[in-house]
């Protein structure tokens, strides 16, 4: 196996059958040293947690994998806290989709005019180009099919796959009285068409229990228990 | 009359007879001291400057006016530097509608990895909303609508209206060998509809001649020579 990309949470490799691996680490992102799913840096590194988001992906993925969402997911392997993935090419140098079912974080920091803290949103879906030098700057669909990176029939894919995928997320979770704020996601193009990849985990998405916001490992433990 | 909104370029009065009554100031938007229609505050101040708007935005509005698209333009007082507009509703608390032929500015800010400068864009539209403390926020179609500030078929026809309205000032400008980089306009619910408000000066749009770009002031005295 050959490492080729050190991202902030993950590391991953080429195997040599041509899959692919990522290796959880225990950074978790934040902001001003406190946990913030849209942030662009780790920080806060917390024991157990990378394996504790490989075990909530695995659930998540094993999820979308029943309903026929395609995935990235193959296989994982706790002991060494690896998954692996199909192989893909990124959007452009990455895309997040992020959906939005309550009005928080960055969405309040630029529409608080708009709206207030909280507010229900019918699963409102934007994108981000990952680009930390640029502060990930929001991509609508008629610039993402100007600059070259998504077509209008894979914007609207994405989007479909991201509100479907988010609806999952949210039975789940409401099974056990957790209320979804927001979730990021990404995607990426493989041999079989537009796949969901990276992780689905605490760390990806803000979910409160009982009015307040829950760390992902604690929503890991919650999930999984 | 009464004052009723003091903007950063215009002060803004209410008439007598129920219309609205702009007053031109020698104001100029700039960044660290240099022009840009997409900055947020002035702090150049050039002799002329507002007059020399209020006759360049006569001459467009006049163009949109035969060509039939509706603006809120009904006289001009070059003697007072005033212009007589029809009352309107903002889009919340303002909205910029931007169309793009080159990329450059903001767009190559965000962009830049996906763009070069001076790329050409193929009459690109977005929006942002006019809001100094959070840096006029770019907003989506999607964004606007579940916000609540546009319709869909608003959103249409604000988008239509505006590749119209570019192509008309690229052709005007085109005629004397100029080329428009991009352009800045708002729009506001008038009894007979949405129509286009503001001024349409080289205050709110980036022209080259010869592959430089031109001072607003310059670019009126070339266009109404």
């Amino acid at each position: 196996m050959k490492h080729i990309y050190e991202g902030k949470t993950k590391s991953v490799y080429k195997m040599d059958d041509g899959t692919v691996t990522l290796l959880f680490k225990d950074d978790v992102t934040c902001a001003n040293g406190v946990f913030d799913p849209g942030a662009n840096h780790t920080g806060i590194k917390i024991e157990g947690s990378g394996l504790a988001g490989l075990k909530i992906s695995k659930f998540f993925f094993e999820k979308f994998n029943e309903k026929g969402y395609p995935t990235h997911y193959l296989s994982c392997n706790f002991e060494d806290k690896s998954m692996n993935v199909v192989p893909v090419t990124t959007f452009g140098k990455g895309l997040e989709v992020i959906c939005r079912t309550k009005a928080t974080g960055s969405f309040m920091k630029r529409y608080g005019d708009y709206a207030t803290e909280g507010q229900n949103l019918d699963y409102f879906v934007e994108m981000t180009f990952k680009d930390d030098d640029r502060e990930d700057p929001s991509v609508s669909e008629d610039a993402l099919i100007t600059l070259g990176v998504l077509t209008k029939a894979e914007y609207a894919q994405i989007k479909d796959m991201t509100v479907k995928m988010t609806k999952t997320v949210e039975e789940e979770l409401a099974k056990l009285d957790l209320v979804i704020f927001d979730i990021k996601f990404e995607f990426g193009r493989s041999e079989k068409g537009i796949i969901l990849i990276d992780e689905v985990s605490g760390g990806n998405m803000r979910v409160y229990q009982n009015g307040k916001i829950l760390m992902p490992i604690d929503l890991s433990n919650i999930v999984l228990k």
